[in-house]
């Protein structure tokens, strides 16, 4: 499109590599396995540190000390707690939702949320306003999704806890039960680990809206819808779907011989980004093998003979396990039903991309490229009239 | 962000005039004051053809025959039916969304319609399922936004009628009378000329969304959140209150001058992409005087004396009015309350976007640029933690 006298740029397609926002907030690394959030590794924080510390970090820039981190678990269990009339929407959400695609109903609900809350435009906000409403669409994402849950199962939604940590309540509030320090270690690590990861198409959308000055609810909305797209990244419940269909470990080998031999593709392998061992995945892999047990030992096997059989039926290859593939195990351990294991990934991102919207939203400029037009020249006169129907 | 091996591309901030794809679907030329869908002027086919032709030809690429046109009537009208879960859901969403965004809640009526569908990522589903749910998410638009307003309104809506054009229904929806031919042309122009232009925020959120293959409803939402962003061409409505700030003929020299002396902004002036004339503008404005009035001429009087007092005050910068200016006077002599008139354009928008989704869907590339981290050098090592609180 011709506009502000400017000449149209060409860029690869699908904008690859194509700078469309400086950022602070992180960075990954894709030739050295490595990626970090703010000035930390990722994955130190996902390993040594709460959810709510790296929470704090994106946000602030800094860690909390002591008291900052207390005063801000308190701010999140606050932002927890559902306001009435969505609390009573949620029924009817789950109902229309459910056997369907959980995050188009964590939608609806994170839409009513914004619009009980009167969540105004970004850029109509001050920082404040703007920061509680970024918590606030974070921090109730988790309760949203555990609540529709239970409706869709037929029962009625536990209420959040404000003494818990938020991953050990949301895991209390999917499984029913407050879980022991070691699963909700495991769940924390995870869901650290994924709270940011780069550009992603998610993140971008997130930014792009954001960029309007639309609010925080409509921003995650989008990051939400873009989430729900196939080619974005994946989902960690298909990972788990190979384990199943290879089934026992003597079928192993048989099983992927044959699918790499009939061009179908083995869930959990291979990432855009990376080059080299998903730091991501080896986390997980160190995570699962803490709880050992039958099922784990059966992963560390597939992930073996995969690597394996790869590199002798397609040398050159260098195929690793990515995120899904040990994020899938953590969960299962942690008792995360497998339709939840994507809502459960929004839960964490939803972190970052409110992070990345303050970000947009302080920078103030519309993210707004150009098209080039490829159609039939214009204008053509007007055909006659077809004769009315 | 490092990936693939490339290097990182620097383009303009915010992406400007940087082709994030091509379109056959229409272009805008800024400095010809021109635009067209396909192969024929918007104008042209705002002035002389029917909202269903425009929609047709974006979605087909050639204006409809006789008879491909009734087809293509009926089927938007059997679109234009709301499932009954979808319309039981309404009334408890125009509670929550009443007084505040309007497109909030449409955002979450049509989730529940997607999802009341079954609708599918679209590169999981054929070109005529995608063309099934494009159809059915633009036609059911303009219904659920009627219905929302009528509930907000505390009334019963009324049932959308399949014997009425799409525009003339919508109309008679908001308004509660079929409308006369004269207002029915008056819309029809309007919303026609507001299908498509060129690579906007919200279009490119669309199309965003829709290459990670998320499913028609949710890049349409994520378009909604964008469109719902102050900096995404403003809304009708605010020209409107220029008017009504005015308030009459002999205040407007005093109340312009003023208003540009303290650096106040003249609303429903300049665009960013036309260099001269806006053509919707001129053809709304057209319209307007159609009718007549003192309304009309009151608008018109404004116009003349914000361009001459700008050209006096403000030399060399040549200001146009833009699409909103008369959108506003055109919607208000249909009896469109004006805080439907974004919502409005939003009904005919929801056409180009869906269009641009189908195009997108069939290219089949994700959207994914990078980003360029500027914080702190990282890794540092993880401080001391703090002491528990």
């Amino acid at each position: 499109m011709d506009r502000m006298n400017d000449t149209l740029i060409d860029v690869p397609r699908g904008l690859t590599n194509v700078v469309a926002a400086t950022t602070a907030l992180g960075d990954v690394r894709g030739h050295e396995g490595f990626y970090h959030y703010r000035q930390y590794s990722a994955i130190d924080l996902a390993r040594e540190r709460s959810f709510e510390e790296a929470w704090y970090l994106l946000l602030f820039g800094e860690l909390p000390a002591a008291g900052e981190l207390a005063a801000f678990r308190t701010r999140i269990a606050e932002a927890r707690r559902l306001p009435e009339p969505v609390a009573e929407l949620l029924p009817a959400i789950a109902r229309l939702t459910a056997g369907g695609d959980a995050l188009a109903g964590l939608r609806m609900a994170l839409a009513a949320v914004a619009a009980a809350d009167g969540m105004r435009p970004v850029y109509d906000e001050d920082e404040e306003a703007r920061l509680r409403d970024a918590i606030r669409i974070a921090a109730v994402t988790p309760v949203l999704l555990a609540s529709l849950h239970a409706y869709a199962e037929g029962r009625t939604p536990l209420e959040p806890r404000d003494d818990l940590g938020h991953v050990a309540d949301y895991l209390r509030l999917i499984t029913g039960r407050t879980p022991d320090a070691a699963h909700e270690h495991a769940l924390s690590a995870y869901l650290t680990a994924a709270i940011d990861h780069g550009f992603n198409a998610s993140t971008f959308t997130a930014r792009v809206i954001a960029s309007t000055g639309a609010d925080v609810g409509a921003a995650v909305d989008g990051a939400l819808g873009a989430l729900s797209g196939p080619l974005h990244g994946g989902a960690p419940s298909r990972a788990l779907d190979t384990l199943d269909a290879i089934g026992t470990p003597e079928r192993i080998d048989a099983w992927i011989t044959e699918t790499v031999r009939s061009g179908g593709r083995v869930m959990g392998f291979g990432h855009a980004v990376y080059r080299t061992e998903d730091p991501r995945s080896a986390l997980l892999k160190e995570v699962a093998e803490g709880f050992g047990g039958e099922r784990v030992d059966f992963a560390v096997r597939v992930e073996e003979r995969v690597q394996q059989l790869l590199a002798e039926l397609k040398p050159g290859r260098e195929l690793h396990t990515n995120v899904e593939f040990y994020a899938g195990i953590v969960m299962e351990l942690c008792g995360i039903p497998r339709e939840l294991f994507t809502p459960t990934f929004a839960a964490a991102r939803v972190v970052g991309w409110t992070a990345h919207i303050l970000e947009q939203a302080a920078d103030g400029k519309i993210l707004r490229p150009s098209s080039r037009y490829v159609g039939p020249p214009a204008p053509e006169p007007l055909p006659g009239r077809p004769i009315a129907a």
